[in-house]
């Protein structure tokens, strides 16, 4: 409970620092029956990998995923399934600059402030590295939920200032650019202001947003288990997320009841529909029928090449500046990484809600 | 695990419709030696309570708390505090409006489609009234927080178009005005704009700020029981919250690096502090020191008298017209709300924090 | 996560003292659609209410249980039941013979240690009165139990030396007598042995053995949630509880392979059966369709009217005489407390096993 | 939540299967600062290793331990500890005699009955070889148990009917012999007993008894998280255990009340301790400052070589040999297992009760 363990019934465990002898996963919970490979996950490991572009780190990371234990004759088996992406590379580096230094939007300081010290090497356990195992989870519910015919779809919606555009947006436009953008326009002024950033050696924030459909009405449980409060903790606990909003989300403060309802009514079949979708296709906290759609705010790169002021462990005033390469931006290597917690999320509850009915 | 139980070792769970025999909660982990009476959670209530202004509803509720265990000689025990706050009026009404109908921007389908039936008597579950255990319990939390020196205080940030200014804010005139604004300004226009939709039976959302004051570094856990992800579990959780922000939220995602990042400084005193709060008190999941900033946006009430399109429990579409009084927002009922719900989840990551080190 | 909470989808959290304004519990997690009412719990009380024989104590415990939420038009809603029974005589008695003294065999010590000081009415929160709460969720998770075809059946096994006899168990005997046993000439022995007692101020042991019947096979979690690890916890966690078995039991370290192994069968219609039960219906951790057979140690009652040495809050060395009326032998009222902690641990893993396949 | 997850806040998470990749666990919530190297986790690992008598198999098991991450210049960071065996041995076996066969005594139908299908391989995950995990985990929570001057020690009891004798009580004769009984005369008599039973094809069953030293006062929860319902639950979700003592356990139930109940005393010294301990160091759920006293049954292994009757898959009756080495006895490396749950058990809760006060 110290932190590491995400969900009730598909319940995850992740362990692993940046620069140790790799990370990994265990799923407890996985129902029995899900043909699963290797394969499967790499897949969805592979589009949060680094150097994929000019924007993205070009550091070789081993992520390699092995499955452990779990699976047999290509099936989950019902028991634990653990996977493990093992560091290829361990040689040892040079850390002095940041041993002793409370690199700044970085959670040095906050470790060594509960702890007494922590694994300084690239990060230790506050690594972005650490994704890659919540990634590996999430392409198992995915996965399941696909059997149950919902999909899990993210994609960057705006990179500082520079936003998709609704009436421009395709979606296989994402799959064809880097920074997984559905607007080939949005793609060409962003990376435009990102060469800009560069050049200053400074980064950039943005926003993701991800849209769930097939789950059908009544996933969620009332009161404090609710699907979007879920969704909002799964999100926030994404490093570097600073915001979280469902269906209409800030805008909706700002609007009227008369404008913010949206009206059900009965198709040509007899099904219930909402003819609009401001709640983001949650209502009291379940699943509406209408597609969920949430958004994450993530904040700039907080390591920069600018020289920063600082303090260090000794309590002393110093000047830092962080060498190595690093993303102006981690959005679009975080797109598959909301797509993963919001899995595992939505399967969390689905199982759960096996149980409303005698 | 249905829903109403909420924290680790500080766990709540509650119970109880709008017009059932009560609502109440339980408290299993209090630590034992809390000096405790009625009328210190009382005080919290009186803040969520309708019928203070015209802008709230004039419902009697019988909103007196009962404790009706764990408390011994005016102290916790460390055993389950009980609450309880029953209805004193429950004589049947006409609900026949309501009973197979679903109300645009409510839980009544969702309830429908998981569980197969649902209380309907003023919403049952899913009725803002289920708050009244929240604050209870929230009220115990922020008396043990106070032992600690840790002090929550949330109030209105706006309220449909309406924002308070920075350059105006007082605090003390928060508790001077109904709508909970810490702008005497703001709340004069607000007042006019809430007039406004009255005339039009319309209903406006808004926005609540929450501070917490003294919370040392280092509480939240790493990975996915940070302290922001917790938080926006927590306040997300609360019916009609659509969205989430810590520190400078979704303006972090167009902001860039050399701006959002917090200088770490040295004191005179010798002691580590963040010379801005671009995080809102949090970096990588654990507080910094610094004090934490959380935004909740609300939706507009959706309960409003207008006639509207909709559907029923037959699958027909009709139309729905809502009478009784309802406020036309919210918000300012919700303050007392969003400080409980902050405080239950920094008291349970306090507690779960001391045994972080040996 | 103070330990008055049970359960993982069937969830309970009990409140109360002995001599505090009532007891109570909260079930969150009962599947919707149940028909229950008050009425369905009060005959599970009943049979733990004291002053039903001279080895039962007179006094008059107000155990009338009132459903304060999740029933609606008498059927469960799948939100929180909560439930209580008042204290109707609160009146102020006279405590100071136990008040700052440690009753031998009693709690007392250990709260003082733990919280540093306690409720020490009738001993507070380690009253055996604290069972009430377990009947009254025990009697909800049987009902829905029995919607499965799964009942759950417990009886005095022994009371001191006094055993049943296989040869002559007749079920329909256990509710024919007081001391719930299901053989008449073991309850002539027994009380002829407890009326021995009484004269010498003295109090029994005893041990209460329970069946499920109509499970199906596959309940149950692998490793650490076997169903058999979870019985033991559920009936160890009953105050006086000191031993647990499954099946043979300690029986079983004495025995062969060759003659704890029970053989599968297949019967004429073509289902797997066993043709023995050494194993109580669980191998594996998972139930094997045979009946579950598990017995309860109970130790005597602590509070006897002879003088014992003991010590003070003051660390002195005293006797005491412990007044008031205790039961010789607590196991008759324990049945139906061990039929409730079964019936709440065979349903949390019968509805926790709806995931395990997909 | 599907049974491999142990502990609130020293939590464990094990995975694997007999002939796979390997056996491993994740520790979350390990405190700071503890030094731990893999040579302290070894040394548990190699108490349950086989083939160290002719009592148990000589199959070589590649139970080389390696840390994973959570360990930082020889500290444990407060992130999680993964470890794992990894099986050097994978070469393809033959299991057509166990395929489609279930065992007498063994879960394989219980599997089947549960998810459909099973991995079969030496058992798979109900193989003894999952207790491997066990170990690991729970030598370093004796670790830091020692840290607070807590130490956990067990040993074999008894073997079929050899029981060992109280005057001949002999801790370091313990691991002097390979049956890990602290009475050297017993050793002589359990191994005639033994080489008779090898002869005969047949095994037996025994009992370990674990004893806690130096564990403080009030720890375990009052109601449901008793530290002795606690100790049962982890105990018997050991395979093959099927019954569960504290103190004088059964022997409690034929006992009286003034012999049974332990006199608090107060020593010279001023402090308060119990006369005699029937109660086995736990009064009321809570550690009594006594020592803790449990014991615990182990059924025969259940794999024999003699030809048993039982059913296949296929829902036929058949005959069933089961070659291969299989230990007579499996109470000698079991010792270490029931070591390594009471570990995890007392620890979780010691940590848990650091929020009992303000």
């Amino acid at each position: 409970m110290a932190g590491s363990t995400f969900g009730n019934i598909f319940r995850v465990m992740t362990w692993g620092e940046s620069h140790g002898r790799g990370i990994g996963v265990t799923i407890d919970g996985c129902p029995a029956g899900l043909a699963l490979s290797e394969e499967d996950i790499q897949v969805y490991l592979d589009r949060r990998k680094p150097g994929q572009s000019r924007f993205t780190t070009a550091r070789q990371e081993g992520d390699r995923i092995e499955i452990l234990s779990g699976v047999f004759e290509g099936r989950t088996t019902g028991t634990p399934i653990a996977m493990a992406a093992f560091n290829e590379d361990q040689r040892s580096r040079d850390y002095s600059a940041i041993k002793d230094v409370y690199r700044p939007g970085h959670a040095d300081y906050c470790y060594d402030a509960k702890y007494g010290f922590r694994d300084y090497r690239g990060g230790g356990r506050s690594s972005g590295r650490e994704t890659l195992a919540r990634v590996a989870a999430g392409a198992v519910a995915a996965k399941v939920l696909k059997e149950y015919g919902i999909t899990v779809t993210a994609y960057t919606k705006s990179i500082g200032p520079i936003e998709i555009a609704a009436e421009r947006f395709e979606l296989a436009e994402r799959d064809r650019n880097r920074l997984y953008m559905p607007d080939a326009r949005a793609v060409e002024e962003a990376e435009i202001y990102l060469d800009g950033l560069m050049r200053e050696q400074d980064s950039s924030g943005g926003v993701v947003e991800c849209v769930v459909e097939g789950c059908p009405a009544g996933v969620g449980e009332p009161v404090f288990e609710k699907l979007d409060a879920c969704l909002a903790k799964a999100i926030m606990s994404i490093g570097a997320v600073k915001g979280f909003e469902i269906g209409d989300g800030f805008a909706a403060a700002k609007s009227r009841g008369s404008q913010n309802n949206d009206a059900f009514r009965v198709n040509d079949a007899g099904n219930i529909y909402k003819e609009t979708n401001h709640a983001g296709g949650v209502l009291g906290g379940m699943s509406d029928g209408s597609p969920i759609v949430l958004c994450a705010a993530f904040k700039p790169t907080p390591s920069i090449a600018q020289k920063q002021e600082t303090a260090n462990r000794a309590g002393e005033n110093v000047d830092i500046e962080i060498y190595g390469r690093h993303d102006p931006v981690i959005v679009p290597r975080a797109v598959v990484v909301v797509e993963a917690m919001t899995a595992l999320t939505v399967l969390d509850l689905l199982l759960l809600g096996r149980s409303a009915r005698i």
